[in-house]
């Protein structure tokens, strides 16, 4: 027998782990929609000339490439087949690659279509994407992500909506949550003041590593990277600040006097904990200045969500960025978004055992099959139970009932209805509690109001 | 500005398109999950070894080929970089393809995981699907198949449920529709008995265009593939049966009877036929011996559905296959399946006028905004509407009132909630019906309590 596998790094998904990840993404697909986000879809193709150049080097490496159809050879050069152009001849035998993530075609769909959209437009988005990643423990190659945002709009309304949503989610899952919020130009601040602006990119990639590190490997990064003693005791002493949200931007508004970014940057989260404290949630949300995130295309509002249960790394994050569409050719567009991460939650949920039971119950009823007589009986009942949308199934074949009995098992489904000889004269139905063994006998008229 | 496009035969998908598609995605989904199926999903990525040889030449040449990661001309021999080898380096430097339908990667994951399975299974699989074809009107190199398949199962019961799933779904679109049957075993029947059994994959393809072409014209290819006169002189006179299915079945059994194949093809579509008397369909189902479906795999039943109403082709079909995971080493797993062309189908219901209303209609009230004071007034209220599953959304920003009507009817927004200076010192909202313009004053409690 050929030995099957499927591509590294990818996985199917069996039917109760279906059920499992659908709760997780109706969930989200249900909160996005209460509050007004509507969904779009792109397609997993998309022209390499899209892609390229938006996710650095690294990310360029990393795009699945879809080799051109027909004769892709037709128009190279024999000079340009060559093993040692493996980079360049990929960019002629390829026009287009698998998307990397949401947030480019978002930008290209919103670019393409501006004049179909009403702004600020509000979408979701929850699709595949690949990554040619080096698999790993809880790294896949294709994954999900789960996409909000809200475009062409400066509001922080939006940004206490999304916290929302994020509240709403996790609340829903019933997961407790700690969400870190933090804003970008108080970073900038930190290093105005630090003397250090130009390399505010090396000083969030080096915070970002806070959570994971120890404050002295970051200062020894930064030390590398090239930042003075000064500017890193500077830095250190903005990091070390506590209290309260109203306390810390407190303190940075005094410290921040000559940074005009700083200052905004304290002024939007100031608006945004008033929402909090007008409206609270029921999660944790805490201002944390450490808080950096790796992406260099937010300006504004960043988040993270941590669980406050399980050791594991973010679940969900997001924040602004102030020109998502710019690199189309359509600059000022400024939005906010956030994303959750569906594969976490789901090692999360499994972790703790919270996955409700009837995620996998779908079926509630399954018919016994004793043969054609019995089931000239059966059907209508089936169908009387479709009718009031209750999912059950008939056993297809006249199988030992053992056996027939061992499949609803297998399948979870916590009812089975026998009809053998005795009821079919009688038109009775008996049903049987799976997880108790308990047996009922009723009419057929009985049985079609049950509820299960 | 770059010039901006998708792969040509891809598509975006505005919020509206998505609607009306996800509208037809869960009709199906919920009808399945109501006939006791359970969904599954496969990568978007399949190794080429699974892909290969099993659509034919001409689909081999359909499939897209992803390019191997790293330095995929590491292996390569410089006699093999030629111009003229593109097909053979192709299946050098590409490991993995995308997915072609949904058929070969569901017995691939039927023999990868049958220790987890239990058989009967019943799955259903919506997902999209690749083909390199070349795009015309209503075929897309992109495009979602809606497959349900019972494997394990030799019972006509499976037959009959896969008739009603069909009959619920098209009834629950508001589409009227034709099913028609037919028996690959009758086919053979024919075949047998005009002498020409070993040349029924030509019989089926010629019998296939009937629908399309004239009766000439599939006698003329029968001909040209060496038909005899006699042969086809025979299989015409079997073309012209006519009657009700029962009156046909009847005819087709003396004229059978040297075939036990095509006795058991009617064996069995008198089996499936006496269902349909006992538990009629809504829909129109009929016997017709000149449906002969391309797919060379079908082996039983087989059923094409076709709309009553618009001119198109079939917007669904299935049957039954002996040995559909025999390709990959696990013999004798019969099953039977459907599949739903939802492309078709979303041109069936725009051409007819008959998507509902309410697919559209998902945010059922807009907040205006008049400003922050408004706003804490307003944050309470959309919360109360979303703790009743109500959507709503609340506009951002403080725009004229103007831009924010028009944005809500943009969006068809069918209700605006107005809270002005008034209705803030009187603790009211203005709620306007966008259809007819009325406005209605009422106490906030009121407005919590409205059903939108």
């Amino acid at each position: 027998m050929q030995q099957l596998s499927v591509p590294k790094g990818t996985r199917d998904f069996l039917p109760s782990e279906m059920a499992k990840r659908n709760y997780i993404f109706n969930t989200i697909r249900q909160v996005y929609e209460l509050y007004g986000f509507v969904p779009i879809e792109t397609p997993a193709m998309e022209n390499l000339s899209t892609l390229l150049g938006k996710y650095g080097d690294e990310g360029d490496k990393l795009l699945f490439r879809i080799l051109n159809s027909g004769n892709y050879l037709s128009d190279i050069r024999p000079e340009e087949l060559n093993p040692h152009n493996a980079y360049g001849l990929s960019g002629r035998i390829c026009e287009k690659g698998l998307r990397y993530d949401l947030t480019v075609p978002f930008a290209r769909f919103v670019v393409m279509h501006k004049n179909d959209l009403s702004f600020p437009f509000r979408r979701y988005q929850i699709q595949p994407v690949w990554r040619a990643d080096r698999p790993q423990k809880g790294r896949y190659r294709e994954f999900y992500q789960c996409d909000a945002d809200i475009i062409g709009s400066d509001s922080l309304l939006n940004e206490f909506e999304l916290l929302q949503i994020i509240d709403e989610v996790f609340s829903r899952l019933n997961l407790r949550v700690i969400i870190k919020i933090n804003h970008r130009k108080i970073l900038t601040g930190m290093a105005e003041m630090a003397g250090c602006a130009a390399m505010i990119n090396d000083l969030t990639t080096a915070i970002d590593k806070l959570d994971k590190t120890s404050l002295q490997q970051v200062k020894e990064e930064l030390t590398t990277k090239g930042f003075s003693a000064d500017a890193i005791a500077t830095l250190e002493s903005f990091l070390a600040i506590k209290g309260t949200p109203a306390e810390v931007l407190q303190s940075l508004t005094h410290l921040f006097s000559s940074s005009e970014t700083g200052q905004q940057g304290i002024r939007e989260l100031s608006t945004l904990f008033t929402y909090l404290n007008t409206m609270p949630l029921q999660s944790r949300a805490e201002l944390d200045i450490t808080l950096a995130r790796g992406l260099h295309y937010y300006t504004g509002t960043i988040l993270e969500v941590k669980s406050a249960e399980v050791q594991i790394g973010s679940i969900g994050g997001g924040g602004r960025y102030d020109n998502l569409t710019g690199i189309f050719g359509l600059p000022g567009v400024s939005g906010v978004g956030i994303s959750f991460g569906a594969d976490r939650i789901y090692d999360v949920l499994t972790q703790l055992g919270k996955f409700p039971a009837f995620v996998e119950e779908k079926i509630k009823v399954m018919f016994v099959n004793f043969g054609p007589a019995e089931e000239k009986a059966i059907l209508p009942l089936a169908m009387g139970l479709r009718q009031r949308n209750i999912p059950c199934l008939i056993y297809p074949d006249q199988a030992k009932i053992k056996k027939q009995m061992a499949y609803a098992s297998g399948l979870q489904i916590p009812y089975v209805a026998i009809i053998g000889e005795e009821e079919l004269k009688n038109h009775l139905v008996t049903l049987k509690k799976m997880d108790t063994g308990e047996q009922t006998q009723m009419s057929q008229e009985q049985f079609l109001q049950m509820n299960f």
